[in-house]
């Protein structure tokens, strides 16, 4: 690349020329990043197009059509010549078509093997090991996110009141194991009849090949939970696609909506995992930044911005993905904001993707509001409204990879019941769910409980960090609360949070997820899960937390 | 496009330029069908550095910095002028950054809703509903396969002996009921001891967030049992990656070791799912054809064609994917086959996909040799040869949702490891087949039973067949034979190898796959699975497929 640009200025009318060409070099270089995201090396591909243009800057100033032609037709030609021999060379280094004495190619292969295997061993070192692809080299490396990293340290270490009672108390994963209790009692009391003797298919219903997209047992029992949980609303069973977990649903949804390089808007701060839950579908994620002042409520204004500025980029932005009671702060949208939201979106003419999973973990009843809701009268919107659900947080199920996608877009939830072959949920499990979520009972008072203990956890969690100076976002609902330590990093700036995180962890042995990781702007807000905890675990964190505080503020 | 070219021939030294405007045209065009698979419209590429080229052609000829450098400019300048209007109104059209009397963006999303939105709806008819992607569109429509339409129409219209006597027999599906009742024995005996109460975890070994890639406890019953069907070959547990099938695993493995618009070679006939288990990894198959007249085994010099040919085409070729026991043929690949293929691999540096998911069901137990055999002496080979494996087909479990990858490559181990999260297994699931996959003695038994009673009704599938004049392939494992009808179609073609499969599905009420589904060149050959019958209905099949044969050969 760099000879062409310094054979460009050998010619004295260049500059229009080197102006154009560096425009198109841009181009090309935009091009070339995409293929070689894809896996495609920029450098084979042929230069040709950049070099004719300054070639004709040489000769244009000297007039003439012969010179004109000739002497440029010549050197390209000569210099084709000399990048093929190069070319050549270069692949009989890197991916050989390689000397025809090792080839088997004369014999059978059912007939007889080729017996040059031991003169192979040379080449072999040569040629070093088979690539793998370079999607696979960037998941291959480990996590660098303090998310994984704290999530790791914190199983690595985990903390047991008997057998290890100085290890990292986890509050960096979003799982409830406050009713846990009822989901066991009914497990034991139930897991005979459920599955095998209560069916009439018997074998059949569960050893069987079923559909992809789960069975319809199991979509009618969850879009009756979903009516439960959401509120006013009813969901079509035959608009559900179950995944094995709310990971491949998100993933298939936006597999679905957008292609490979266009983007989706993202109240930020947001779950940590989407990015990586996005990653195989090369769709982008553009953060609108939410503001403490704001109470980390989007506003229009900002995405509208993000919108405009994405388009100036030359993104094509394919919708907007939220999460709704948000992760991590844990508020509610208002039914006005998502009048507003829906407006905006058929504006643009762009995708809604709400991801409701933590609906039903709101901390009072028949507050949330969900967008199926909102698009329930709007028939001509319905397409562009897609919601995730799953069973792993609001009925603290994650080990049963239950997740659905539901959507009244016929393409989409065509597209999105092949692809879910890829996600499919067993039988056996399906089943039990089936009867679980049947058990009217169960379900109702399994909710009620939950819902007391939640807030009752919430309640004692946020008291107890406001005790240490520790101000709480206000929150509605989810598993977790968004804490401002702001007051305690130093310097205020991502080093100082992580700095912090660090201390929480190795010192505090405690896991907190640091704002950063969730994309927050403002530096010093952590995730704290208090759904990991029994309510008698919450003065031991509050004591460790306070460990770290004093030695932030203290002089030293 | 087309205006471009009819510029560049106002000019007399084109030729020059046309050719090479032609090279680099075919190159763009080669960069947009690219971009276009990815999603992105080919026709918003700035075409600036087409259009430079013949320009320069018009006025070199007349000699001259100032018409040389000037016109041009001044041109290209109004171009770029006209290209921004007419893209400008495009955009207004299609994706709209719409008419600011619409945008509520001076509101605060939790103030005030927009009161605009009754006014939306002749801005919403003129926009149309928010696009899907355009990978998604190509899934979305319905499958023109005859393997998935005879699937179909096997499913709607089933045969039962008592309820639907005339519907479509399934021979269609690869699925193993011959040994169910061994099944449903084992689990109405262990169901309940196996999961909640066997294990001292209790609720939390099934509820909650289990490791994705699969619970320790499983790869070591699955390496053990892999062990058992494949012979002489022990499996490190640790290498092991388990996805909620083999169609994940598949995915997941070639997602690791190729990129978009990368190769892979396959032995043809190929199991008609491989296309669609790549869609979303944008990887290429490449037939590679075998015949009849070799036992339709794979021969290295087709393998070389073809590799030469793609590198040709410009394709890189990353490595070679095959099924062993082969579905549809059901022959084997014996052990000089499997290291003339390492040899092949090792001296093109590419990767070896083995399929062996239908290891054990051989109809002589210890015929099989598996490529982890093969290839575990050879250390420096490790790292290029991958197993696929599942319960889906050996155990008679598809419903259960059970696959797996094996690989020695840590690079490949932990990028999919990454990637199971998309294909997670239930834990109750997981519970189960562990348990189930402990019990050494029920196992044996079951492998002992199902060997023989594959080997049962395979003879006398294939005795049917050749009493009717259809001769199959020589197999030693599958749930299927794989049958020369074609003696049966006219014209001798594709389509009449597809007239006889409407023949025999809506006349004989049998659904058969046919070769074209399994990219066979040599047309009127046949999938037939024999293992979703009982042993007693093959003499209807045989009846039914009689009276269509009598009717391909009766003269009318």
């Amino acid at each position: 690349m760099t000879s062409l640009h310094s054979l460009s200025s050998i010619s004295p009318p260049q500059n229009l020329f080197i102006n154009t060409n560096n425009k198109n070099t841009n181009n090309t270089n935009n091009t070339n990043k995409l293929l070689e995201k894809e896996g495609f090396s920029a450098t084979t591909k042929p230069p040709a197009m950049r070099l004719i243009v300054p070639l004709q800057g040489v000769v244009q100033g000297r007039g003439g059509l012969i010179l004109g032609s000739i002497i440029p037709c010549a050197l390209f030609y000569f210099f084709q010549l000399y990048l093929k021999k190069n070319r050549n060379n270069n692949n009989n280094n890197n991916s050989p078509s390689s000397p025809p004495t090792l080839s088997p190619t004369s014999s059978n292969l059912e007939l007889h093997r080729s017996s040059s295997r031991p003169s192979l061993s040379s080449a072999r070192c040569s040629l070093g090991p088979a690539r793998i692809s370079s999607r696979a080299s960037g998941l291959a490396r480990p996590n660098d996110s303090p998310y994984y990293m704290g999530l790791d340290r914190a199983r690595q270490d985990a903390y047991h009141q008997v057998d290890n009672p100085n290890g990292v108390i986890q509050l960096g994963l979003a799982e409830n194991l406050l009713s846990l209790d009822l989901i066991e009692k009914w497990v034991s009391e139930n897991w005979d009849g459920s599955i095998i003797n209560g069916g009439e298919l018997g074998i059949n219903g569960i050893a069987t090949y079923q559909p992809f997209d789960g069975l319809m047992d199991l979509k009618v029992a969850m879009a009756d939970f979903m009516s439960k949980v959401m509120g006013d609303v009813s969901f079509d069973p035959s608009q559900l696609v179950l995944t094995s977990g709310a990971t491949p649903a998100v993933e298939i949804l936006c597999f679905c909506l957008a292609d490979h390089g266009n983007a989706l808007l993202i109240p930020a701060p947001y779950y940590a995992g989407f990015d990586r839950d996005l990653v195989r579908t090369g769709v982008e994620l553009i953060p609108v930044h939410c503001r403490s002042s704001d109470d980390f409520t989007l506003t229009i204004p900002a995405l509208d911005q993000a919108y405009n500025n994405a388009r100036k980029r030359g993104q094509k932005v394919r919708g907007i993905l939220f999460s709704n009671p948000c992760n991590p702060v844990g508020n509610l949208l208002s039914r006005d904001a998502l009048y507003s939201l829906l407006d905006f979106a058929r504006e643009k003419n762009i995708h809604i993707i709400s991801d409701e999973l933590f609906a039903g973990s709101t901390y009072e009843s028949s507050k949330f509001v969900s967008m199926a809701e909102i698009v329930e009268s709007e028939d001509l919107d319905k397409n562009r409204v897609h919601i995730i659900y799953g069973l792993s947080k609001d009925l603290s199920l994650p080990g049963f990879r239950v997740g659905a996608i539901y959507t009244s877009n016929e393409n989409v939830l065509a597209a999105a019941k092949k692809l879910a072959r890829f996600s499919s949920i067993s039988a056996p499990t399906q089943r039990l769910v089936v009867s679980m979520l049947s058990d009217k009972k169960f379900i109702e008072d399994y909710m009620k409980t939950n819902t007391k203990r939640l807030k009752r956890v919430h309640d004692s969690f946020v008291a107890g960090l406001d005790q240490l100076g520790i101000p709480c976002a206000r929150s509605e609902g989810g598993l977790f609360c968004w804490s401002d330590f702001s007051g305690l990093i130093k310097p205020y700036n991502e080093k100082g949070e992580l700095d912090l995180w660090d201390k929480l962890l190795t010192v505090g042995k405690v896991n907190l997820t640091p704002g950063s990781a969730f994309h927050c702007i403002e530096p010093g807000w952590f995730r704290c899960c208090f759904t990991t905890l029994a309510e008698k675990d919450i003065p031991l964190v509050m004591e460790r937390i306070k460990k770290v505080c004093e030695s932030c503020k203290s002089p030293s």
